[in-house]
């Protein structure tokens, strides 16, 4: 049986949210607490994450508040170790198959996120670079030609879902409130081509069941994001 | 039992290395096919590996020479997925123990060697950016903290150790020869440093003790590193 575990998050953050996506998926029971980024907790970094940075988990030791943690709980950061660890943690879940192929299979997705898709993510959404829906197109394009036919990333939903699925739901977010620091007017343009035009049909289609899923709206709150974004990802605050 | 296992390798090249230490600390039987990283078999981008860079694996299928690759093996990517890969395949060789939280001791090691020691060597070493010799002595400090009391990185040997031991085995090299993009006369002058210092014992020793792994010396050609260093790490080639 799992230990205590205690979950450091923020509804905002995407990485945080793969780490929710994943205990969900394995039915974890956890202690979940909200860190607000913009106002972290003086004890946050030297008792939980010198980082400083969400998500982070305190596993094991003895039941604590929260906002008291103890030092004999292990502390983990990451949100890509943390995917593991829920995996590792709950095999039964099945959140990770148990073949080494198709393992492999996952993390060489969970690989093209890390170094393709969200490097192009961030180049368009947040600072709108130059060129930067073209990389967005061709990295939406390398996502999904690791795709299977059907199902998810390597097939049945694994951690590779969870490590994408919140860049996804808050690209919706932000391109159909044009929201972001790319040209005025093209978010709604370009969700319309990713949900439409031909050279995405796959694409499509998984961006639908990754967002439909009921680990990823559990740990969605669309409207917070939505009032985040409408504050943050203004054209303004690219220039400023 | 694994299946056939061919692994695409070049003796020059890091990532290479980190899945050649894993498969002889597994013990595992492969074919190893160089790669002229200069001067690619034309068959290698589209029958193995489209990104065209080693370390890539093709696994299972009939058995075929190396430079005929099999359209029904499974062909793997990326060096950390192949670390990940060689522990699944072989699970008694345990260089990725049971436990959970070792696991993601293990992972949140091998993710500070990515996201902080590799940028400051190659900062360094073969760009010689400005300020490049304190980030890489900050990030020789992170590695150093996480390192237990004794022995490797999560104390037993594990893909952690494979993940940076051929960094620091051409860091050596480099340093020692005083090749790369850094002030002329630096190079052991600073490897002293890291040796010597007191404020980097710990690292010193772990630095000896993965570079005098067995693994690590059957897979580490230092001559020829040597020279093909000797060849591109000149200043010349940092200006050109």
């Amino acid at each position: 049986m799992p230990e205590i575990l205690t979950l450091y998050s923020a509804k905002i953050c995407p990485y945080a949210q793969r780490v929710e996506i994943a205990l969900s998926e394995a039915n974890a029971q956890f202690d979940r607490y909200e860190v607000d980024l913009r106002d972290k907790p003086e004890w946050y970094a030297p008792k939980v994450n010198p980082a400083s940075k969400v998500p982070a988990v305190a596993y094991g030791g003895p039941k604590v508040p929260a906002d008291e943690p103890s030092p004999s709980s292990t502390k983990i950061a990451e949100s890509l170790v943390l995917l593991e660890f829920v995996a590792d943690l709950y095999p039964d879940a099945n959140i990770l198959p148990k073949d080494p192929v198709l393992r492999a299979k996952a993390r060489f997705f969970i690989d093209t996120v890390s170094n393709k898709y969200n490097p192009a993510y961030f180049a368009y959404i947040i600072r709108g670079e130059e060129g930067a829906r073209e990389k967005l197109e061709k990295a939406t394009e390398d996502i999904q030609a690791l795709l299977p036919p059907e199902g998810f990333a390597i097939g049945e939903w694994s951690i590779a879902d969870a490590a994408i699925a919140p860049f996804l739901g808050r690209l919706i977010v932000a391109l159909e409130n044009d929201f972001g620091g790319y040209p005025e007017g093209e978010g709604p343009v370009l969700l319309n081509d990713l949900r439409q035009n031909q050279k995405f049909t796959r694409f499509s289609k998984y961006l639908q069941d990754v967002t439909a899923r009921r680990s990823f709206t559990d740990t969605f709150d669309k409207e917070h994001i939505r009032q985040v974004f409408a504050s943050r990802l203004t054209r303004a605050a690219k220039t400023a």
